[in-house]
C-alpha cells in the first residue's frame, strides 16, 4: 500500500451516501483523494464530490475490479455487499479492502456473528435460527414471548424485522421476512431494558484502537431519532459497554471504525445487539463533538494513520437525526433556527430526493446540561421541513 | 437566487486552491455542490472534489461565463481579477458574486483601498503613489528610511513588496516592482510594531456581522508562518481591532467573509495594513478553534445563510503553516507526532506538487496554556518534510 500521504494516493467508497461521504470529507482534509462507486441510477451524495466515479453491481465483483484497481484501499458504506464478493474483488484487483472480507464473513450472517461474539466472552441476546413458525413457538417456551425475528442477512433500521407477540401471529411474520422462501430467520429473546446505548470502536491494522464515549440512542420503530453522549447511566456501566465494545471489535479482527448497539436491561446487564461494520448514525455527534470524529478515526484506521483522541469537547452533545418529511426533490425549510443557534451544527447530506423517513440531515448541539440542551436541540429542529 | 438548501444549489469558485478546497469542505457539509474554476494545467486542490471543473482564463470573462452560468453563486479564492472583468462577467451570466465587484473595486487598488479605509475614520499607514525612485526620496524626506515599496495591485506573501533602506536603494527596488513599466508602486513609511494582529469578519448581503477574535501572527520575509490565538495584547487593544475590521468591512459593503491585518505600533497605535477579501491563511486556526470557521461563515454569508458564533472553542489555539521543503511530487514525511498528539489538527491542501516555501499544509493545536501549545505545535512539526 502506498503511503497515504503521499500525491494521488486514492481511498474507494463502495457505496455513495451519505456516510461515504462525511467519510470523504476527512480523506480531503488529509489531501487524500476518493473515488465512488453505486449500484443506484440517481447521482447519489458523494457523486457531487468527486470527479472519480464508477457505477455497477454489488453482487458482480467483475464489475467493480476497474474502480477497485484505481483505489489503493477500499472501504465500504453498508454491510450488505456478501464477503464472497468482497474475497473475489480483492483477490481480482489487488487492492486492500478495510474493514477486510474475513472481518465481514465474521458477522454478515446474524448467527455466526452472534455466535464469535458469544466466544469472544460478550452476553448477547439469546438467539436461535428457526427454519418453520412452529420452531419460533418452541424457542418462545424457552425464553417467553415476544420473540423478535429478524433475517439473519441485511437488515437495518428495522426493515427485516418484526416483533412476534404471540404464537398465532409467528406464521405471517415468519413468511413476511422470507422464511418459507428458504430465507436464514433468527428469533431473539425480546430484552427488557431501560437505555439503548451505543459505542464507537476504531482499529487499525495494528490493532490499535480509539474507544468513544459510551452514549444513548433514543430509537422510535427501530429507527435512531437522536443521540445523547455521554449517557446518563452509571459510569461502571458505561465503562463496560467500552470493554465489550473493544472485545468485540478485537473479535472480528476489526480494521476502520465499527459502532456496537447495546441494550442495559432492566436487571442492569449490558448486552450486545447489533453490529454496525462501519460509521453509524449513533456516532454522528462526534463530528463536533469529539476531538477526532468517527469519519477521521475512520479514514485514519484504513488509510494507516495513527488514531486520534476520543474525548467530548463539551460537557453533552446531543445529536437529532432529520428525516424527510415531504416527498418532493430535497430541500431543508426552516432551518434558520438551527443554524442560527450558538453551537448547533447542521449537515445535510446532499441526497437528490426526500421521502418521509428517509435520513436526509442530523443536527448537533454542544453545551453543558443534557437534558437542556436536548429540549432545545428539538426545539430549534421542530419546524424544519425536508 | 435559489434557496441555497435547495437540491442543486451551487456555488462556483473562481481559483481552485487550497482555500477554495477548505471552503468547499464546508459548502458540501450543506448539501451544496461545488464548481471549480481555474487558469491552470495541473490539478488543482479543488479540481480532485468536484465533477464540475472549468478551465480558462482569469483576464477573459467570456472564458467563465459557461461556468458562471452553471453556479448559483460566485465566489473567489484571490483579489487578482479585474473588477471590471468581474462586472462583466456578472452581467453577462447573471449569477450573483460575492464579494462583489463593487467591493473589489474599492480595494483591488492599493491607493484607492487606503483612501476608502481613511475615509471611514481607521488609521492606515502613511503611503503615496510614486512615479519615480526622487519620489521615493521625497517621501522619505517626510516619513523617514526605510521605506516600503508595495506593488498597488497584485501582491501577495511578499510578492511585489520590497524594503528600501536608503536613497542609493531605491531605482533598483522600483523597477524590480515594475515602476519604470509604468506599475503604480505605492511607497509606505515603515512601520515600528511590537505586533502584527490579524482579525476575520463575516459579513452577510442584510449587513449582519460576526467578528473573529484578535489573533497574533508570525511572519518570516512577508510569509505568515505561525497564528496565535487570541493575541496576548490588553484586551483593549484587541477589542479596538476587532472593532476596526468590522468599520473596514463596512467601508467596503463586503459580503463573505474578509481578513484584516494590522500592526500594533511600538507606541500602542492599530494600523490597518493589508485586507484580504476571502478566507485568509491568519483564520485557518478556527477550523478547530472557533465554533463557526472563517470557511464556514464564508460559505454561509455567500450563499445567504445566518453567521455563527465564532467564540474560541479552548482557552488557547495555535496554528503552524507547514511549507513545502523539497521540490517533489506532493508527499508529507514524517507527521506521525503531528497527527499523534491529542488535539493537534493536521490539514493537507492536496497540490500535486512541493516546493520550498510553497503552502501545502498547516497544524491547529488547541490547549489552554499559549506559550506551551506554541512549543509544542514547533516541536511537533519540526521533522516534518513536504
Amino acid at each position: 500500500m502506498k503511503n497515504s500521504l503521499e500525491t494521488g494516493f486514492t481511498i474507494g467508497f463502495l457505496g455513495a451516501g451519505q456516510l461515504a461521504r462525511m467519510s470523504a470529507l476527512q480523506a480531503f482534509r488529509y489531501g487524500i483523494q476518493v473515488a465512488s462507486f453505486s449500484d443506484r441510477d440517481e447521482t447519489e451524495p458523494l457523486e457531487f464530490m468527486t470527479p472519480n466515479i464508477f457505477k455497477g453491481d454489488f453482487t458482480d465483483a467483475d464489475s467493480m475490479v476497474e474502480f477497485a484497481k484505481s483505489c489503493d484501499v477500499i472501504t465500504l458504506e453498508n454491510e450488505f455487499i456478501d464477503s464472497d464478493i468482497l474475497f473475489e474483488l480483492r483477490e481480482k484487483s489487488g487492492t486492500p479492502i478495510y474493514p477486510s472480507p474475513e472481518t465481514f464473513e465474521r458477522i454478515e450472517n446474524k448467527e455466526i456473528e452472534k455466535f464469535t461474539f458469544k466466544e469472544a466472552g460478550i452476553p448477547v441476546t439469546p438467539s436461535r435460527i428457526v427454519s418453520s413458525p412452529e420452531e419460533i413457538a418452541g424457542f418462545a417456551d424457552e425464553f417467553g414471548w415476544p420473540v423478535m425475528l429478524k433475517s439473519s442477512k441485511g437488515g437495518y433500521d428495522g426493515y427485516g424485522n418484526r416483533t412476534v407477540e404471540r404464537g398465532s401471529d409467528a406464521k405471517t411474520a415468519f413468511e413476511e421476512l422470507g422464511g418459507a422462501d428458504g430465507r436464514d430467520i433468527l428469533a431473539e429473546s425480546f430484552v427488557e431494558f431501560t437505555h439503548e446505548l451505543a459505542v464507537q470502536v476504531a482499529r487499525t491494522k495494528d490493532g490499535d484502537t480509539a474507544v468513544y464515549p459510551c452514549v444513548e440512542t433514543v430509537q422510535e420503530d427501530h429507527i435512531c431519532v437522536a443521540v445523547k453522549a455521554p449517557a446518563q447511566i452509571n459510569p461502571v456501566l458505561s465503562k463496560e459497554a467500552q470493554r465489550l465494545a473493544n472485545l468485540a471489535v478485537e473479535a472480528i479482527d476489526g480494521v476502520g471504525i465499527f459502532a456496537f448497539e447495546f441494550f442495559l436491561t432492566t436487571d442492569g446487564q449490558i448486552l450486545l445487539n447489533e453490529t454496525a461494520p462501519r460509521p453509524h448514525n449513533s456516532g454522528h455527534y462526534s463530528i463536533e463533538g469529539c476531538i477526532t470524529s468517527q469519519f477521521e478515526n475512520h479514514m485514519r484506521a484504513v488509510t494507516g494513520l495513527p488514531l486520534g483522541a476520543t474525548d467530548l469537547n463539551s460537557e453533552s452533545v446531543v445529536m437529532i437525526n432529520l428525516l424527510g418529511t415531504h416527498k418532493r426533490p430535497a430541500r431543508v425549510d426552516f432551518a434558520e433556527d438551527a443554524i442560527g443557534t450558538e453551537n448547533g451544527h447542521l449537515h445535510i447530506y446532499g441526497k437528490t430526493g426526500s421521502k418521509p423517513g428517509r435520513k436526509m440531515a442530523h443536527y448537533t448541539l454542544l453545551g453543558s446540561d443534557q437534558d437542556e440542551i436536548y429540549g432545545h436541540a428539538i426545539q430549534a429542529t421542530l419546524n424544519i421541513q425536508i
